[in-house]
């Protein structure tokens, strides 16, 4: 059966595997494309003839093309029944981690990750604020965390596949979670999920040439 | 009449104003509540009782306390019946912005400008880099307007509202909105929406004591 679902990604785009994740844990038919993002695919006209701001992911349907991960996760929740809100107090409380996710937690420490792990020679004072910054958005997850097995409810949500995006990095951030011991705890409950993969086991283009590591 | 809602918030906020011209535009009963946030107040264990992130703004609606400013215009478009969605669609849209300002457009606007205006001797380098981040930003919201009266639709909604929260502090950030003509055109109508007023019109805390300055 052809797949329902297209998803323009690369390894190594946290964004990119919070749709990912979601697509695999709710056992939807889904195929990736590869979008060559060191190699400039995201600048060519043609890649943005699919997003006018050379983003990734973006998520294929029928005649649908959807840009945000928060949106995919809204929109994937929807299709699938799966991992949405139960009322509409549950809905703002999600609604409020996919901000805060895009905000503080995903935003430093995605931008953190891709200068301490893909840009050469980082400037010092850049990467020390964005550790900083994003030390204290997993301080806040971390309490969050405290006495709850998921981020919103006693079940995972979307909010979950949100900001895990990239905590599956770790070596790549350089962050022991024994650490952080509920956020920990929390992503081996992520992990243990019916179809949970590594970003680098869902998504094609890992590893990197070795010119571009 | 008792107000309806609490909005616990203070002029420089643009995160509260958001919420605060909503309120405005609709026409709600609500009253502004000042946190004294240059004084330290939200780090207080009283304000941690309200919030326990210490985060400002916070909108009061019976028993009810919601925290995220893209929730509480989520709400009251739903609670007024203004500003919201039409359809599916829309609703989408409208999410990916509120998801775009918080990831990037105010994050980085906001930052630069707290930098610019409340830090003394701010580092140079950080300047540079959030300054450099937010008019990549000013430059998408501008050509997203390009021909288009609001951001979403042709008529205003809590996109709008969003995006346009830290954007009538053009002096503090440094910006001439004559450099993106869209978004200039796009302030102009949101300025001429009933009920619109100034954030330091419309909340407390301006201007700050001289030794904040």
């Amino acid at each position: 059966m052809a797949p329902e679902y297209t998803l323009y990604c690369f390894a190594q785009s946290g964004n990119a595997y919070k749709a990912a994740l979601m697509l695999a844990v709710t056992g939807t038919n889904w195929t990736p494309r590869f979008v060559d993002y060191f190699n400039g695919e995201t600048r060519t006209p043609a890649y943005r003839a699919i997003n006018v701001m050379g983003e990734v992911p973006v998520l294929e349907h029928g005649s649908r093309r959807l840009a945000q991960s928060g949106v995919m996760l809204d929109y994937l929740a929807e299709k699938t029944g799966k991992f949405g809100a139960s009322d509409g107090d549950e809905r703002r409380e999600i609604l409020g981690w996919l901000l805060y996710d895009n905000h503080k937690l995903t935003s430093y420490t995605a931008t953190y990750r891709f200068l301490r792990t893909f840009v050469t020679d980082p400037n010092a004072t850049l990467l020390e604020e964005f550790r900083k910054r994003a030390e204290v958005a997993w301080r806040v997850l971390n309490a969050q965390l405290e006495g709850r097995a998921f981020v919103v409810a006693n079940r995972p949500t979307i909010a979950d596949l949100s900001l895990c995006g990239y905590l599956f990095f770790d070596d790549e951030i350089g962050v022991d979670w024994n650490d952080y011991p509920h956020v920990r705890d929390w992503l081996a409950r992520i992990r243990a999920l019916p179809g949970w993969a590594h970003p680098y086991d869902l998504m094609p283009g890992h590893p990197l040439p070795a010119a571009k590591r």
